[in-house]
């Protein structure tokens, strides 16, 4: 990982200064300033001692005369995998279980209250390879796995509520596979879950021969802390997705995603589809992403003409969080393990609602039609031909 | 407009080199490489002696076996008013004329075969006044009025197809007032019209005062040069409207815009959403902001608490392309008029559908459900509580 980049934000901030970075800031990030909060010297220490990232930021909203500041902390976690993916099953997991309770250990002890992973965080994203053996070991119950147990305890230690992103063993439904986001309650249980909607097909990304489209809808679970959704990795890119958490109440979306730098890949688009999530849903969005290099034991290809190889490039990290006026705080690293935090006062979602009125003026009902009519299998989209024209007249 | 910042690329260009430029590149644009293209000297001689910037970028595509490729020269042109805004509304419509019809000569020397121009163009954006005259008399016939007749001279003369947004009088029907996109076809023929479907209702932007939600729905107009369609301004935060387009098969859309970059404006949001459209819908996009500062005769508020004023504030240009796989190319500058083109192989758009498969994974049938469900008044949304979960258990 030497030679990669280590983010967009080093190269600005090593380059730029004065007037200059000002001015960068406010057109991308959206303000100047960037809120940054300090950590405590503890937490400095563990996340040194950790070889962990740790940064904070503050999302602020006006005062308002009828409700007090909903303050939020939210933590996101990005990390790699914790030892080669030759290992057996539970020796992976457990090495990672390890690694990220140091990350959620010092979570804890910022005060956090809301805290997500990346997308299947307890595994290596193995989809790359076909094989079904041994990765489909890492399936687990949603409600009484180990991963779930694991994590009910720190729940309850930290008052935090856990999305956790899991292959789930579906046992009451012939043992299927699904991409499930489990919700734990701050009192240790499981509020819900949410099964990932859109399923990619695309590279690496064989996950269709794995687990299907979800059906467990667009679920907003409304935690002590606020109401919070899940739209899994690929439902990134999928605008629908996005709206249904809003139309839901949702006043936090998580992206857990597994996703990468190799060419044709998705790092350009990494900095838009959250960001414009928010923008148009006015709610706010943490998009986050594994780090590192997977290798596996053996070679796969990617249906793009390449050789066979044995892992999928760099997982480029990246996590950030935009509020729901579009600006956004800077991101994580490409390539280090990290905690990001936002300190989200919630209240500007409606006050975003009021000034902008995107929900009010999106016409849901013209678009139902209109969709309800594509579809039909004889649709006929609206094109209009200057010959059309012509016999008209 | 001396104080002003030139362009988030003048920053970038004058700061990075070397290896920190390309990645910056590749993590923002997409590509390392711009593909800029190069001008005629005379064109170069025409941009000076006019003041206007010019700028050309390839968005190329794969070669295919059994299509060869669809390659367009599209150009969009921004610009600022061209006498100030007190003088008679005809002379003020006449000044920009021939102010801009510089700039689509040197389109028309460039072989430009498509061209859109900002919102509105052929007047200020008076809507910040609330006043209703003079403002209301630059409305004109979109088929009849004096614009449309300016421009079918220039689209026969350079067989150029031309999106003209302009303020249309609706004769037929009781005078009324729309914000309308025409299409004029390279044989002069007026091939149909767009009128704007999200009226914005925020600050200085009372649009909605002036003329009401659009009734064309969305169509795609099969020129000769391609199939395009125009997504008018505040439509740009409308994730359906851009997805109507590309159902309805465009393979361009253009988002004439009026915007500005003032305190809680659109300048950092800019960048992202005609930008997500391309990603989501796999289609190309071309984002048009006007330029300057327009000072209006009478004061008038931008209901935020602040001073009456005469300005908006800037309109800070930026127009730039996006193609269907999200890679974009630097934009136009803040502060000055310019023209941009693009040159497209649309075959692009049909590789990027068949490798990433979001048209096919998009779930419409659920979403059609979802929404309609959205609509009813005693609409419940999903949320879970834990106290469900507990009763259930």
């Amino acid at each position: 990982m030497d030679n990669e980049t280590q983010s967009l934000e080093a190269i600005i901030n090593n380059n730029l200064s004065g007037r200059d970075l000002d001015e960068f800031n406010r057109i991308y990030y959206g303000r100047k300033d960037n809120y940054e909060i300090k950590f405590k010297d503890s937490s400095i220490a563990a996340a040194k001692d950790g070889d962990f990232e740790i940064a904070a930021y503050a999302f602020p909203a006006k005062k308002e005369q009828t409700r007090p500041p909903r303050i939020v902390k939210v933590g996101i976690i990005q990390h790699s995998i914790a030892v080669p993916t030759d290992r057996p099953v539970n020796e992976q997991k457990k090495a990672i279980f390890e690694k990220v309770k140091k990350i959620i250990d010092v979570a804890g002890s910022e005060g956090v209250n809301i805290i997500c992973f990346q997308e299947l965080w307890n595994m290596p994203f193995a989809f790359c390879t076909r094989e079904k053996q041994p990765w489909c070991e890492f399936a687990e119950s949603a409600e009484e796995g180990p991963t779930t147990r694991f994590l009910k305890e720190l729940a309850v230690k930290y008052a935090m509520v856990i999305v956790s992103s899991i292959l789930e063993r579906d046992e009451n439904h012939a043992e299927i596979l699904w991409n499930t986001a489990v919700v734990i309650s701050d009192t240790g249980n499981v509020i819900g879950k949410h099964r990932k909607n859109h399923i990619p097909r695309v590279g690496d990304f064989n996950e269709s021969n794995y687990y299907m489209e979800g059906n467990t809808g667009h679920p907003v679970f409304a935690t002590r802390y606020g109401k919070i959704a899940v739209n899994i990795c690929f439902g990134r890119h999928h605008v629908l997705n996005w709206m249904m958490f809003g139309q839901n109440g949702a006043e936090i979306v998580f992206n857990p995603s597994a996703t990468i730098a190799a060419e044709a890949g998705s790092e350009y688009m990494w900095n838009i589809e959250a960001r414009n999530a928010a923008i148009t849903n006015c709610y706010f969005t943490a998009a986050i992403n594994r780090v590192g290099y997977e290798e596996f034991p053996n070679e796969f290809t990617s249906a793009d003409g390449k050789p066979a190889h044995k892992d999928l490039g760099l997982f480029y990290g990246s996590s950030y969080f935009t509020g729901p006026d579009g600006v956004r705080c800077p991101g994580l690293s490409r390539t280090r393990d990290g905690l990001l935090i936002g300190v989200l006062d919630l209240n500007a979602n409606r006050q975003i609602k009021d000034r902008r009125c995107y929900y009010m003026t999106q016409r849901l009902d013209m678009y139902v039609d209109s969709l309800k009519k594509v579809l039909e299998l004889d649709f006929k989209p609206q094109v209009v031909h200057e010959s059309d024209k012509k016999e008209k007249c």
